[in-house]
């Protein structure tokens, strides 16, 4: 299978991540990408239209987005249940655990976009701001139920391991962990793993 | 269950459609809100820290977001494999769909808070542009694979019916029609269910 991705990609970080807890690891070919909003990657948009990335191509050609969806996927190889969990009521809540993650994502992306992407002269700080509250309200619900954050589902820690090591990537001047301090010692003492160490973001 | 929602929302409009098809449209109650990017809607806030639409409140009190997660529950409470299906290779091939259905829509929403939300002065055509392009290509994989889209699983139709159906509404000068004529006499026969009348976007 082949891995469509950027290192600093929050969500291929993701979909490595679960690769990895599934032992799957050895048979993703990592393909390095190199795609903005504003310029697309030939190969990338030859195989997703929407050029995103991270995108799995099986090994009989098949596209496979977004990674919730490559998540799921990896999980259905190795078995099943084992990332989002197969039974009610854990799936939903770890589903649902996923979409604030990939929330706080999202808008973090939005904001990188605003400030890095976007020339000064069109950046608008309105927009900035909403987004910003999306990301502190979502830390606050992660860190106000940080128990189940941390006996639920693997995917749970993956998911928010992720997103944190966004906001320290990009955002550093956050300062998350001083509101929510449950949820940097959750991140420490994730981010002990070998695999959260070789799939941590790099500027490139 | 609380659905809250916008009748704007093409992801709105994707659980409403799913519920039909389900049978479960008599227990969905339907609360209106009103959010932007910039201005959050409290009462919806305060339960979805992303203040995102839609998003569903269970009986018990549990939360579910985003689309595909409240689409895959209320399956769940129909017996399962309904809408995605619950076999290989159909499932993944269904939800890649969903994901391009999706990710024309977020592309499109980007594009409309561009033009409608962000003032004037502030606009960047880069950014519009490159945001079109993922919409055009997208467009193009759905026609190129028609049969399948009409073959498929039910949730093919709902989600690709809900990404033409707000295209028409906000971006009718994009003209997809004339590029698209096989999504065209498919958009034009499903428009025809009962529930694509009674969920139709309208300005609010």
């Amino acid at each position: 299978m082949k891995l469509f991705l950027t290192q600093t990609s929050p969500y291929a970080r993701k979909v490595r991540l679960a690769a990895e807890q599934l032992g799957l690891t050895g048979g993703l070919e990592l393909i390095g990408a190199t795609t903005t909003p504003i310029a697309d990657d030939t190969a990338l948009v030859a195989i997703n239209p929407l050029g995103k990335i991270p995108a799995l191509v099986l090994d009989d050609g098949v596209l496979l987005f977004d990674s919730p969806v490559i998540v799921e996927y990896l999980d259905h190889l190795s078995g099943g249940g084992l990332l989002p969990p197969a039974s009610d009521p854990e799936r939903w809540q770890t589903l649902r655990l996923q979409a604030v993650a990939d929330g706080i994502l999202d808008a973090a992306l939005l904001m990188r976009y605003e400030v890095a992407l976007r020339p000064d002269r069109f950046l608008w700080r309105e927009w900035l701001d909403g987004q910003g509250r999306k990301v502190q309200r979502a830390l606050a619900t992660l860190e106000a139920d940080i128990l189940r954050l941390k006996e639920g589902a693997a995917l749970n820690g993956i998911v928010v391991a992720c997103a944190l090591g966004y906001l320290d990537f990009r955002f550093e001047e956050l300062d998350w962990r001083t509101r929510c301090p449950g949820l940097a010692k959750f991140f420490d003492d994730y981010s002990a793993r070998p695999e959260m160490v070789w799939t941590a973001p790099r500027a490139e």
